[in-house]
């Protein structure tokens, strides 16, 4: 392509509302515009990486035997009301009145319309296990949408669902995506870990995210220093340490805290580590009552596992000040276990630790040297924080260490949950109907070229890897309005290239090197060929690598030219 | 592909709702499945097909020098607003609004973004001229949607813009594109006109359309039996005939016509034929008032053309029957030019005649020997009719014949009007602010694989053009169960065929003939290959195009397989 045929957009601005760098990078490289909160056009060059990044996911996914087809964006509300989803998912999904007033929505996912599509076509354990997919638009309606493409209302994924007579083969098929996924973010050119994960709102068991490492990343992974272990926070699971809870050496006593209400204020007023406080959460409890949760002071609550534990409320929900405080009889800020007037579960680390200090279930007052099992019962233990960096990994070697990633993709076991919900059920070889087990298995397209970005830039732009590159090489002439040679060989060479099959690229805009070069770099092309009256006296031209920190000079030849895209 | 791995869905029964023949062939070839009203999934086998089409579309647009992008489907009201097209697109504009309760719709075409981002980007004339292109999800709410894709709801479309310093710079690329599409019609194997087309709510001047001639089709085209000329009925002119207006012969006199309203009782009742008699239509007059609209009787009223007639209100409304009733005293069944209480324009046709039939403006009666000129004044006259089968062509070049035709693609001039109202102007040589001049270009990139069955199938089901064919050859080995023979032979071909790039099917579902062969007719794949032990005891294939009564020995090697194939 011929850059007077393939008006680049760039700027040097940085845009004001762009708050991470794949973001200002791709407006100020003109691969997108905005044209409203969320939404956003791809513009040609930019569209150029979409495509590459959507056609190896297509590569992978059906040499992984998945079947590509094309759902509607707009669904009926009905398959979600028989899901039961159609309540059950808030403000994010986008809802539609057609002009019969009936119930739509701009679809965030399709686990009830292939559902449907295979309750109608697939009566036989003979047409399963199968597995469909599709690359197709989705919204989210996000309360704060922002990064760019990054986190955008519309945006392109890659959604396939399979079905199956048993869990065996759900498994087995799980595992034939995790092994496409980890080709296809090799083949991106990615730097991932795959972790585990919770499965949210789709339901399900087994989960697994994709993460593209980055310190923009917005989800935060536990992954162990030594072995394989890597979650997602919100799913790395804690253990009891194994070690047998201290006896008490302390005498419990009340102690005066005024306006002291905080972990942080109490640990600096009596001069106790974090580590030596429990805190009392008080949340509402499956029974409709209300129920508190025993934290170390230096850990935070993980409300998804909260949430599944079956004395606590599904979803998660705190208590309202107003019945803590009815209950309890003082303040939120000085709440403990001990006389506590509710049932309470203590996370294991609060459970292991003696001597502590906790609120005095009395407005302005704390208790020093408290202990379980002597100033209050044992309690219920369980995992019920968040982990941190530090912590044992849970798979027994090494500590977890905490990285930042962007959840580039997402494979689940949803099991029966669908296709129960939706009477969907299969002759097996006996005669007999079963309901088949499905997994679903996404990956956020117009996400991933942004993720790479934030692995792959410098102060001069990006820096695309040769497999999603808008283009893998740049001929650039210079001092073409001294003499004609270099424009000559630079338009050999760039028909050489295009006939060779390579991407390439042809700066004929005829400005200055800066500004020519100050582009390349800005749109990240990995290769750049530099073409001078100079370099041509010795038959030669100048090659650079957009990571490389100078040029060399190569001989000018196709064949040399070729040897360094390779 | 192996048929073991890419279940068909093809049924035999002929779906209720289906109201013509591509529609029922999508449905039981399984390319299609319904989701909602106007809502499609394109299934693995449907898919194939269109994503030939696309990438035919896409290749001949790049050929062209048009740039893809892709811009949102969801769009902000407030760029509408600017155009003024939000308050003027009906009901069949998918409105939205999101969880802030601002105003969106799902985009049933992109004039608006595209300027949008034009303003923003584009400064200069040295960046025009430029043609960017999307090939993307649309939405049109349909009142009644029906004919499967054909006319659905969401659909798959290529939409194009440009953008010209002048109108002869526009007219330029509308010839490009005309060429374009002209290429890419012939590409998909369709037979198809281009024809002059009204340019709808899109507004602009120049226009055509590009039908794919079928009998179902929703358009009537005007066709010269001649010349080129071709337009769809709606957009065709009729001329004046030249001829003088024959002198009266006959006396005015009035004659009871009790109960006789329409033209065809008073034709039948006064036994003079249709084109014997005027008609007059009232008609919303554009100062507010009403107005006569005179034609004859066997002729219809062309409301395109009234509108744009400066005395008759844009939009054409009728009148209101108790508005008429009161200017005229009498019932709408017997209203004539003469002694007429308003003004009144003649359809050139119906100014042409003498000694003619009209209606008397009192109840049960009409006039016979009525004569413009004598009896009432020469009438303005003007086109205001539709053109019929037999008019001379306006080309002067044959007469008119009628075809049906699908409306595939659309290529307008637009001229200014986004450009103006959404204020885009770009500075010119001389650094003068210019306003762009507009161009678009439309194909239905879904409709297309429905139109190109209406023309090309058969009793036994689809005959796919070997361009758009979901794969071009099956091979079909019969009378496996007793010896391994053909199986083997049928493995060795398939696989000879994918390795040479062919997209081959191999029904490897051990079938009797009779199922297989009727699946592959269903589906309408070009060539067929069935390998059975007779023929290769004379090392012979069996060959059959789609289209062929019988099928023919073929030498059993790959070259005589693919010497079928080119």
């Amino acid at each position: 392509m011929r850059l007077s045929r393939f008006p680049l957009a760039t700027t040097k601005e940085t845009p004001a509302d762009a708050e991470i760098i794949s973001h200002r990078l791709m407006l100020r490289a003109g691969l997108i515009r905005k044209l409203g909160a969320g939404l956003y056009t791809w513009m040609p060059l930019g569209l150029r990486v979409l495509r590459k990044v959507e056609q190896i996911v297509r590569d992978e996914m059906n040499r992984a035997g998945a079947l590509e087809l094309l759902m509607p964006s707009v669904q009926p509300a009905e398959l979600w009301q028989e899901s039961g989803r159609w309540d059950v998912m808030g403000a994010e999904m986008l809802r539609i009145k057609d002009r019969h007033k009936n119930d739509f929505c701009y679809g965030p996912t399709h686990e009830e319309v292939i559902t449907h599509h295979v309750r109608q076509d697939i009566r036989s354990y003979k047409q399963l296990p199968i597995n469909y997919y599709q690359i197709q638009t989705k919204f989210r309606d996000e309360r704060r949408p922002r990064f760019g493409v990054m986190r955008a209302r519309e945006f392109l994924m890659k959604d396939a669902y399979s079905f199956h007579m048993d869990a065996e083969g759900l498994a087995a098929e799980y595992q034939n995506m995790r092994a496409a996924y980890t080709r296809i973010f090799s083949r991106i050119g990615a730097d991932f870990r795959a972790v585990k994960a919770d499965s949210g709102n789709i339901g399900g068991a087994a989960s697994e995210e994709f993460h593209i490492l980055a310190g923009a990343g917005e989800d935060l992974l536990a992954v162990s220093t030594e072995g394989d272990y890597a979650a997602n926070v919100e799913a790395a699971e804690t253990h009891p340490s194994g070690r047998p809870l201290p006896a008490p050496t302390a005498a419990l006593e009340t102690v005066s805290t005024p306006g002291q209400k905080t972990c942080e204020q109490v640990s600096r007023f009596l001069n106790v580590p974090l580590t030596g406080k429990v805190k009392l959460l008080v949340v509402k409890a499956a029974d409709g009552g209300l129920i508190g949760i025993a934290l170390r002071g230096d850990h935070e609550l993980n409300e998804i596992k909260a949430a599944k534990h079956p004395r606590i409320a599904s979803p998660f929900e705190m208590a309202k000040i107003e019945d803590v405080q009815a209950a309890f009889g003082c303040e939120v800020g000085y709440l403990g276990p001990v006389n506590c007037p509710i049932p309470v579960i203590a996370d294991f680390a609060a459970a292991e630790i003696a001597d502590f200090v906790c609120g005095a279930n009395q407005n302005d007052a704390h208790l020093r040297g408290a202990n379980w099992g002597r100033d209050c019962a044992l309690p219920e233990t369980a995992d019920l924080r968040m982990i941190v960096e530090g912590d044992p990994s849970p798979d027994g070697r090494g500590t977890i260490k905490l990285l930042r990633g962007i959840e580039g993709g997402h494979i689940f076991q949803l099991g029966q949950k669908y296709t129960q919900a939706m009477g969907l059920s299969v002759l097996d070889e006996k005669g007999e109907a079963i309901t088949p087990q499905m997994g679903c298995y996404g990956i956020g397209v117009s996400r991933m070229a942004a993720a790479v970005i934030e692995q792959s830039h410098d102060a001069n732009g990006i820096i695309w890897p040769d497999a999603i590159a808008p283009f893998r090489v740049i001929v650039t002439p210079i001092g073409t309005d001294k003499s004609p040679a270099a424009k000559e060989a630079a338009e050999q060479l760039y028909q050489q290239l295009i006939d060779a099959g390579v991407e390439a690229l042809l700066d004929d805009r005829g400005l200055r090197p800066g500004p020519m070069f100050a582009d390349a770099d800005l749109i990240g092309i990995p290769h750049r060929i530099v073409i001078g009256d100079k370099g041509l006296a010795n038959q030669q031209f100048e090659y650079k690598h957009r990571r490389a920190d100078k040029a060399e000079m190569i001989p000018a030849t196709l064949d040399a030219v070729l040897a360094k895209l390779a």
